[in-house]
């Protein structure tokens, strides 16, 4: 066992900050030593901000975003276009997108991706709030925005499926190549998705 | 401007977040989500124990660590060998150095190294409570454990200097391939100094 260094409060800050993503242990040893040099500007600032934010969180009942509003601030957005509903794996995509601006319509999050090797089903995902929100609404289009892998597609086309009856236009993410992208780095199944879906000049 | 997604708590603490060593924009929106998603085990424990940290945080008034107590855990410590002063640049090296287990004598953190360039001088450096604890004291080896960068040594020549006619023991780090390491990726500089320290098997 090493040598104590630093007293159990500073060890046990290290800890938690280690459980944090893209922290190790070591990064979160950096980051203590951070905060410690700067305890007013940002070490008093992030207590309370954890705290504040952890008093006040919501998971929105309607569309399941992370906010300090139940209903949230983007279901609660009036010049969102109603008849728009962007189905989303997660609340980082759903934060992701919106940070794009590519599209003003509302949200829903699925919770995750059905997969059958880590044991989630259907039942694990919101689905019967997706099909009870699209049917008798106002809902035009369901944009299936989830990720390009086997379990995101494979959760599309279930979702494809069970909104078969609800009479609205389903579609997909275009395939392409990254904008900035260099073809030399790309899979072959992306480079088939864009010349297969190439546009006129 | 993006729209709003989430109540300005989140985006506070999103900005927070952004601000610790290792996470950028991106990785801070994710450690809010992930905080978010534990709120109970993590998000809440985190808020007190920075809370906690920031209220009984003190640098040792002796070395320079950084402690919950002054002077610190190190320099109360009476198994360590009196004998021995460790001179570290910060510390986050006195804590690697620690957690190595490499040697039990006591520290000084210099707050920093010799740069001129930067405008970092002699009097920006903890030097002087270096001088003043090597004189008149019981210890006989001063350990420069700085980095080998141009500034480091830089600086470990400045000390060496200084303490020439406290008539104690200077010695430095050894340099050589690090332990793991493959000469392959190495440097030449580093290729010259571990041939020319090269040990009999």
């Amino acid at each position: 066992m090493p040598r104590a260094v630093a007293g159990p409060e500073i060890e046990r800050l290290v800890q938690l900050l280690a459980r944090l993503p893209g922290l190790g242990p070591r990064s979160a040893r950096r980051a203590a030593l951070h905060l410690v040099k700067r305890r007013e500007e940002l070490m008093e600032p992030l207590a309370a901000a954890i705290a504040d934010a952890h008093a006040k969180i919501e998971i929105c009942s309607v569309c399941g975003n992370v906010d300090t509003r139940d209903p949230c601030t983007v279901c609660v957005d009036e010049r969102r276009d109603p008849s728009i509903l962007v189905v989303v794996e997660n609340v980082a995509d759903l934060w992701a997108l919106e940070r794009s601006g590519a599209i003003a319509g509302r949200y829903h999050v699925l919770g995750g991706t059905l997969s059958p090797l880590d044991g989630i089903g259907p039942e694990d995902l919101n689905l019967a709030s997706l099909i009870a929100r699209v049917r008798g609404s106002e809902i035009k289009e369901v944009v299936l925005a989830v990720n390009a892998t086997v379990d995101g597609q494979t959760t599309a086309h279930y979702i494809t499926d069970l909104l078969r009856e609800a009479k609205v236009k389903m579609t997909r993410l275009a395939h392409g190549v990254p904008v900035g992208g260099e073809l030399d780095y790309l899979d072959e199944g992306t480079l088939m998705a864009a010349i297969r879906s190439r546009t006129p000049l």
